[in-house]
């Protein structure tokens, strides 16, 4: 069976690798700049690089469908090249097919802030995609670039939805009706997005699951009332793991360069730190415990597949090629 | 018969193109930056893909050998991306592999100026390959992209031949035995170059040529002499046009950011404007006459061949694979 998970955040090394084959990943998609601009970006994908040639008996890049495939016939994991910000393009949209065809497959059109392209989820008023936005969008298209609405604003999200060619993801969120939070997505949104054969990749991160998280089994109930919400065929995992990465990581993604205060994101000043891992996802090895607590918990095993993986690469399919 | 011209340097447009086709060109090398960034020069390149896709008709990009081939068979020029200059990498070594995935095949190691790899030809002093040049050096033999040493320091351009895994070109420059200029190369580095298999493109460029681009037939004395010093496989054509530049360009060829005070390069206070055209390569449509050329004034169908293609064919090969 094809696992992947749609998002994470962490500082990779060996030892994650290793935990990635432990967990039986095919493929995840990893978050290579937040704030970052196209230099500092540029930067980063030359690191990453340099890490996949290094531990290449565990892990190799993805540019296709096919490639994850042939990732998971070899025994190796997927490493797709995200980013959760869109600061990489500097503004440039020519930029977007660079950077695609430098490995880039999957971009949130914001993180936590409003910027040229639309609003984020944190933001008091969103006006939804606005003019540059708009470019990007139907750009990410051509190329086949996924576009990514997580920590996206829901009228910027709906409208992205509705503009896009192609369908599009939330590659780590939860149902706003089953926990509510700025960070989690209402069910218009969500219907829309499933409407138009997106995905939605259910988070382990604490801070938006709430008790949800406090078993595995319990998990699989939010899993469950998310599949009757918008169905079988748009429901998977995007963990929002963050393995290694520490209290330097943590700020960037919480301050960036633009405050000096911290923004606690879905966390809060009561709850400042890293938010505790949870016991049955600490890491990628709680994947084949996920698999087999869906099957337990009344998931057939075709709808088992298609939520551990198949319906990411049904998506992956569809916007990457191959 | 493949006709490449080895560099070039203008502002292109369909008129350009179409004067490619009219003079047969199955490649050519341009200049995609002298003096820009990362982040310039990615613009650059974004407005190339552009330009390239809405004249598609007329031209294509090639990667490898193999693309030229088809470009000729398809009757298409095909543009290599070269750049005159590694201000692109900004300092990272890690760029040299990007800039490759982004299709650049051939960089200068140095423009007019000292930078951190090595000396220009214009420097008081060239102290040879630099540390960072090293390095460099090593990472474009091992992505496969051609290293051109024709604004380079003769030491640093001795270095670096020795250096190098692969063999080196000269993309656009004459033997300074024939024409004693700055710009133009000493015997003992043109014969380095031949025996590590590269290839020098002689140059139409009348600020490095003096009478010898009199005439067509004159300068085809020059290759005669120049391919007896160094053999018929390491003689090739790079014309240096630069069709539909003017005076921004030149400023900013002459000067970047670096001074306020013109730097004519091969040009001088005297004569401080666009050298004047060559009447029989004002641009490439003189290709065919200069084919011409070398066979009424002896060369051999096989030799012609070899000048005016056949050797960058043969060094594309080597270096860009394919």
């Amino acid at each position: 069976m094809i696992f992947i998970d749609g998002l994470e955040c962490g500082v990779y090394d060996r030892e994650i690798f290793e935990e990635l084959r432990a967990g039986q990943l095919s493929a995840i998609v990893n978050t290579v700049s937040f704030w970052e601009d196209a230099g500092e970006t540029l930067d980063r994908l030359g690191l990453w690089r340099d890490l996949i040639r290094e531990n290449s008996d565990l892990v190799t890049t993805a540019r296709t469908a096919a490639d994850v495939e042939a990732a998971d016939a070899a025994g190796k994991t997927a490493i797709i090249m995200g980013s959760q910000g869109s600061d990489l393009l500097d503004g440039r949209l020519r930029y977007v097919e660079l950077f695609h065809d430098l490995g880039l497959r999957v971009m949130q059109l914001t993180y936590n802030n409003q910027n040229s392209l639309g609003s984020s989820c944190y933001e008091a008023v969103d006006s939804g995609l606005a003019r540059f936005g708009k470019e990007v969008v139907r750009e990410m298209n051509a190329v086949g670039m996924l576009i990514d609405l997580s920590h996206v604003g829901n009228k910027t999200g709906l409208d992205t939805v509705d503009w896009s060619e192609q369908p599009v993801a939330i590659t780590h969120a939860n149902p706003s009706s089953l926990f509510p939070h700025a960070r989690n997505k209402p069910d218009d949104l969500l219907r829309a997005l499933a409407e138009k054969g997106g995905v939605l990749g259910l988070a382990t991160y604490r801070n938006i699951n709430g008790d949800w998280v406090e078993s595995v089994d319990k998990w699989c109930e939010l899993v469950k009332r998310t599949v009757d919400l918008i169905g079988i065929d748009h429901v998977a995992i995007g963990t929002d793991l963050g393995r290694k990465s520490g209290i330097p990581e943590l700020n960037w993604m919480r301050m960036g360069r633009w405050t000096r205060t911290p923004n606690y994101g879905a966390g809060s000043a009561a709850n400042p730190g890293k938010a505790k891992a949870v016991e049955w996802m600490a890491d990628t090895t709680g994947f084949p415990v996920l698999a087999e607590a869906l099957g337990r918990n009344g998931f057939a095993a075709g709808e088992v597949e298609a939520i551990m993986g198949g319906n990411w690469m049904r998506l992956y399919r569809t916007v990457f090629g191959g």
